[in-house]
């Protein structure tokens, strides 16, 4: 049997990476075998091609060249660790994946979706999760949580204006609207207990 | 008025870098402005690339994920290097080119052209040189040439059987058919006088 593949998404600071390693409790407390990973990067290659994305300016690439990095991080991330978990039937949980490209790169980058759906095509045989559970919070709210686990917070991508942020938002109700079996939107302002609860709800049907 | 973008192409140890340099000061003693540049590489961003191509195992890399990290290096190389000089009415001379990565990622990786010019379309707008060169040897002479310069000569595309070489050099025939004015082929097992002579003639119709 394969595993699953799960994705979380959602701006900065929504809780992502928390709500990634409670699910991954969770789901080991039923017995399943789970591996976490994330977004620029999760395999030794692409964490390489993350450093040259995160280092150095912020406008170090232009919007295509950081698109096919974006592409050839995921490429190398599917084939060396996402792959052989699900296909050694390990469930696979990716803090970010394929639409915080299209969310990205798209809005900031100006890039077409169908483009940024080109190049996965190419690197990552199009391989989408099974779920896609994108974590919602207002743009304050991110911000906030953000600022308060890493005080200053500005990597590259963090220090955007505030239609920036609403337009990821935008673009990830796109997402779940255009595939609603895949793409589920949670509400993740209220705490973390209520939050995980949320999440594995819209689970059900996949859990054993 | 634009300058002229020219590539030179060809197996390895065919002699492309000193004719490269060689071809730069004859233009230069005819009063043209240019520029001498490498791919992969030839913009501080497509050096980074560049170095993360060349280090680590020969199968560090995916087919694929090479391709989009190429397109990736060229893309950067285009705009911070070769766009600007050209537009200026600077030459630009590459040492090798998109057609290498039609040659190599499509024959050692089983790359479609076409899926190697659609990165090319999106990195680089599907930026072509106005005239490329290739550089024609037997492999055995260019194996012997790349040794007598640097010993030993491997990095992990020159560590390739005899089969692989006379695929490349198919690949280059190939492209000289299909685009005659653009792709010419030399034959470079003379001496480096006589290849350069061959070279300059090959860009008659270009020089003011
Ligand atoms: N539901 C929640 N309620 C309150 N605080 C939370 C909640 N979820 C996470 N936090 C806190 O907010 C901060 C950001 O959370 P987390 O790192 O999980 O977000 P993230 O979406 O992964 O952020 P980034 O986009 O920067 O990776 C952390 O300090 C975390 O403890
Ligand atoms: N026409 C020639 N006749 C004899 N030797 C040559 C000729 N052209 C170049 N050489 C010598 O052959 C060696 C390889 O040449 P060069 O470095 O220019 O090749 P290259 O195509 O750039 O190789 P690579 O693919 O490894 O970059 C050098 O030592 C150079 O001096
Ligand atoms: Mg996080
Ligand atoms: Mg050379």
């Amino acid at each position: 049997m394969r595993g699953r593949f799960l994705s979380i998404e959602g701006g900065e600071g929504a809780g992502k990476s928390t709500q990634v390693r409670r699910l991954a409790d969770a789901l080991r407390a039923r017995g399943i075998e789970v591996i976490v990973t994330r977004e620029p990067g999760g395999s030794d290659g692409a964490e390489a091609i993350r450093d040259l994305l995160m280092q150095g300016a912020v406008n170090r690439w232009s919007a295509h060249t950081e698109a096919l990095l974006f592409a050839a991080a995921r490429a190398d991330h599917v084939e060396k660790v996402i792959q052989p978990a699900i296909g050694a039937g390990t469930w696979v949980i990716s803090d970010r994946y394929v639409d915080s490209s299209r969310a990205y790169q798209g809005v900031a980058g100006g890039i077409d979706d169908a483009a940024v759906l080109a190049l996965h095509g190419f690197g990552s045989r199009g391989l989408l999760p099974d779920r896609t559970l994108v974590l919602e919070v207002p743009p304050e709210l991110g911000a906030e949580r953000a600022s308060s686990r890493d005080g200053a917070g500005a990597d590259r991508f963090a220090a955007r204006e505030r239609a920036f942020h609403e337009d990821v938002a935008e673009a990830f109700r796109r997402f779940a609207t255009a595939e609603p079996d895949r793409v589920r939107l949670i509400d993740a302002s209220g705490d973390a207990d209520t939050v995980a609860a949320a999440l594995e709800a819209e689970l059900a049907d996949l859990l054993p």
